[in-house]
């Protein structure tokens, strides 16, 4: 198991691919999913390469989970949510896609189910999300 | 959102509540869950209050990611698992049900899906696994 620097989120990382930025500190950087299993589906990375859980630092992972919680703050504000869903996939057979370390922060609903998964979401609307989260970050 | 002592994961902390327990430490402890929606579905929880992600410490966070890391690898060859899916939710909206922090470490197996959730292991089967994980930890 190694880490491929030409993975998606890596390039999103260098600036070489575009997305929709909600937040970044020394050591995480997150981003909305395009295909948005909520509203304000987040993904929660660590700067540095990790292939997944398995093979992250602890502080990777510690530093990851801090912003996660800090983000899951922003959007029960932001999108008035009520729950908070938290899933990282490891490895093909775990449901991993892109092998970079990723957190999948989920805002929920009351009586409302994730979205099935692979539907992409309309650009503008995740503008409006992604400000919104700024927005809600901002006002502390 | 407060901590209530008598959710069922503080009672098995206590001891005052069976569980197929495979490891502790001086921060966490990790059960199977009777529900397992995979062979060798763990929960890590935290030794100390939590209600979940939300109201944790960084110190928590990051003890309970080190033991799901280090239990996943267990996992991993423990069972022959390809893969590991981690879940975690957060208030009822989230999928939140038991009110302590706690992480679902499933270990993933090529082409079998997570079975559903709800449904209720034989007590014997999950003795079984826990024996075998306990081995697997012993061995290193």
């Amino acid at each position: 198991m190694s880490y491929d620097p030409e993975n998606i989120f890596a390039k999103i990382l260098r600036g070489d691919l575009p997305c929709h930025k909600v937040y970044e500190d020394d050591e995480t950087f997150v981003f909305l999913d395009i295909m948005p299993r909520s509203d304000g589906h987040m993904l929660v990375i660590p700067k540095t390469p990790a292939r997944n859980m398995l093979d992250a630092s602890p502080a990777q992972l510690a530093a990851c989970l801090a912003t996660v919680q800090k983000m899951s703050h922003v959007a029960l504000r932001a999108f008035d949510a009520q729950g908070i869903t938290l899933q990282q996939f490891n490895e093909d057979a775990g449901g991993q896609e892109v092998y970079h370390l990723h957190f999948h922060v989920l805002p929920r609903y009351e009586g409302v189910s994730p979205r099935p998964p692979g539907q992409m979401a309309d650009q503008d609307l995740l503008k409006t999300h992604a400000d919104k989260m700024r927005a809600a970050l901002d006002a502390g």
